[in-house]
């Protein structure tokens, strides 16, 4: 070894071992010398409990915050160690952090963003809280969580990167927006005279699927991930299959609010301040795709990367559900899937695409059919085509033009206020062409 | 110089510059090689503008999130750039970090905590976001800073420092706690049947002194600091006076609630995902110590390392601040503070320490005269002395003990309740043996 090579190794080392002596934690603000770097290693789990109603109680609940040490950004790597260790029925108060850890928040520029978005190959931007193992939970078993409480933090960001989103070619510069939540009146003024309810929901929650290894964030699949599934609201309930041992739960991508097709590539994000689950274990079964309960539905879902067989997997998602619950035949169960649809568009940007439909509990609750043109309450655009994309593409710019003249809004707002706010559905798809029908609420604008 | 001399040169060049390239954020999770350290500049402040409710309201409202560039540990530093300017009338949303940088969270034990508060000299806990720049504040002018609303993060901690607190040869050891808060309910299960409602306020809001430099957080002083005054929530207004140019603010000490006295050091710690301020200017008006405006009540305060100087200055501020707001002689004045008496101990236990009297708006209101006896809503202990700080650590214990015995529950834990809940006040004090009274509410045993 040469003196040169000697002294880069060495100098490297030393780097090596203070970056990741624990979370490096330096304070860049000039004139603070006082605030050092300083190490935190791995939360002590016995001082992460709460402490409970009465003595009895049999489960517990578990603080989790989010720290470099308990928070990943944009991969989901099945060779870490749990973060947090819990027992079916067990509940965690989960923070999580605003994407490319805490770094997207307000007063971050967009160049920035960009920069950091392109810094990895095959990493999404969020930033994941986890992974929670739950005892006894094996490959072939089942994890039912319900959301508890979600409280975001007050603010929020949306994003559109160059070459990214559905329309990449009509917005090619990329922007930033910050929005202030007001968590008393549980909303967003995201303009003057344009306000926004609150709907949060996790953006990603997953389990760690068989493959070993570190695997992008950004798509989601069997194992849920990047679902953005804007029913999954506190008070629903989350089932997913487990692929290995403990499941290993994560969660991030925290989002306020957002439209169905999430369509400027993200939504109203933020980080949730509070998150709390309670988790539980269904042993021995079977389900292949994420399902979810909401106080008055059944949800099934399907993912691809081509729309239409996103479209194939949630139609025989929902024949095989309703064949399991109301105990019928395939073609009976069909029958009742095109009486009951409803099935939105989950987005349209992760390279992975989703539909879900949604199956009231109530066996005679049937939906009001899709509009076709602009009532009192909706503004309305409607295409068809053979191919799922191609109808939800036209459908969508229909709306960005129709709020735009509408409301003499720039279309680049009218993008961002359609990534939050529109609702984009399929017509009952047998055969032939598809057919997306895009409501706009009327009721954001109060002015 | 020598080869070996070299080595270390270079090893020590390349990671300082490493560790202070900005923000050095490396993720310490082993198998997360994907989470690189990124830098965060100072942010742009034309990005931390929330949009308007109308396209002519005049006032901005800003959000500043808390970062390792916005917020600094233990130390108030008046020649740090403002991380934030605005005008008077504008309204900031300010979100504050846990102790020592965010690291006094659940799952860190308490040697850690102790390292941490033990390896910097003159340097206090808290974390403090800041400071903001107030367009046009001069010394001699006052600031006037309303807090619209508070939300605290969902978990709160509590330590003792071996020889720190009101009593440390009783508690030597130190020890941490940590509670979930439930943001929903409002309020915290401090034990099984023991429940606290939540009170937040800022343990810290401060303007820089004239005196240049850097200097410890924890004293309170005429700048404000460390007051610890629990009256100062949501809905009241603090009144600072400015030495500096622009004001410069900063906050942190985030608590969700505290005792009058915090005997044991610390209050129910926590940080503020949100915590929402207009800050408007006063020109040109004499203020000597910080005032605080209620709904129903002016509040002025005295704090000093000795109890009873701190008793006298209250005295004088009281004095003064009748006489200038009735338009009354000194001693007319003098009689009403007497006739109005309500002075509680804000806190015992960071050097400096702290008395407020509380003014009634309504000039007809009398207190209730202090209880000098258990009833049916309050456990209460009195104790007499010449000194202020005895009388206080008399009273103090004798609540440790009588509660302890009644409840059946450990030292340990009657020490932190008490930090949490028991107020303690002063008898109307002319001359002679100043009495303390401490009541501590029944209605916290739910059980």
């Amino acid at each position: 070894m040469t003196a040169k090579r000697q002294v880069q190794k060495l100098a490297g080392t030393l780097c090596i071992s203070i970056l990741f002596m624990g979370s490096t934690y330096a304070n860049s603000n000039v004139g603070s010398p006082t605030s050092l770097p300083f190490y935190v290693g791995p939360l002590d789990q016995t001082l992460m409990t709460s402490p409970t109603k009465n003595v009895s109680q049999p489960h517990n609940t578990y603080i989790l915050p989010a720290t470099p040490g308990t928070a990943q950004w944009g991969v989901f790597n099945n060779k870490l160690a749990p973060v947090l260790r819990i027992k079916p029925g067990d509940s965690v108060v989960i923070q999580t952090l605003a994407a490319a850890d805490n770094q997207v928040i307000p007063g971050v520029s967009v160049a920035k963003i960009i920069k950091m978005n392109n810094a990895v190959a095959n990493r999404g931007p969020h930033t994941l809280t986890g992974p929670i193992y739950v005892e006894g939970a094996e490959p072939g078993d089942v994890l039912k969580i319900h959301l508890n409480s979600i409280t975001p933090v007050p603010y929020a960001s949306n994003d559109s990167i160059p070459g990214k989103g559905l329309f990449p070619q009509l917005f090619p510069n990329g922007q930033v927006s910050y929005f202030h939540i007001d968590l008393q009146k549980k909303q967003i003024q995201f303009a003057p005279g344009i306000v926004i309810p609150l709907a949060p929901f996790p953006g990603v929650i997953a389990v760690a699927p068989a493959k070993p290894g570190s695997y992008d964030s950004d798509p989601p699949g069997q194992y849920g991930g990047n679902m953005d599934l804007r029913e999954l609201t506190a008070g629903s309930t989350l089932y997913l299959p487990v692929f290995m041992k403990g499941g290993m739960i994560w969660t991030g991508d925290s989002h306020a609010g957002q439209g169905n097709g999430e369509i400027d590539l993200t939504a109203i994000e933020t980080a949730f301040s509070e998150f709390t689950v309670t988790i539980d274990l269904i042993k021995n079964k079977k389900l292949e795709w994420p399902e979810v309960e909401t106080p008055t539905s059944w949800i099934t879902v399907g993912y691809d990367t081509d729309l239409n067989k996103a479209l194939d997997i949630v139609k025989a998602q929902t024949v095989q559900f309703l064949m399991q619950q109301r105990h019928v035949t395939e073609d009976a169960a069909t029958k009742i899937m095109y009486k009951i649809w409803d099935c939105p568009i989950a987005e349209v940007v992760n390279g992975v695409k989703g539909i879900y439909c949604i199956i009231p509990k109530n066996h005679s609750t049937v939906p009001t059919p899709l509009l076709s043109s602009d009532d009192a309450q909706s503004f309305v655009t409607v295409s068809k085509d053979p191919d799922a994309l191609q109808a939800m593409s036209t459908a969508s710019m229909a709306m960005l033009q129709k709020v735009a003249a509408a409301k003499n809004m720039p279309l680049t707002q009218v993008y961002i206020l359609s990534s939050f706010t529109m609702d984009c559905r399929f017509s009952p798809f047998v055969s032939g062409e598809k057919e997306v029908h895009c409501m706009m609420p009327k009721s954001l604008w109060v002015g």
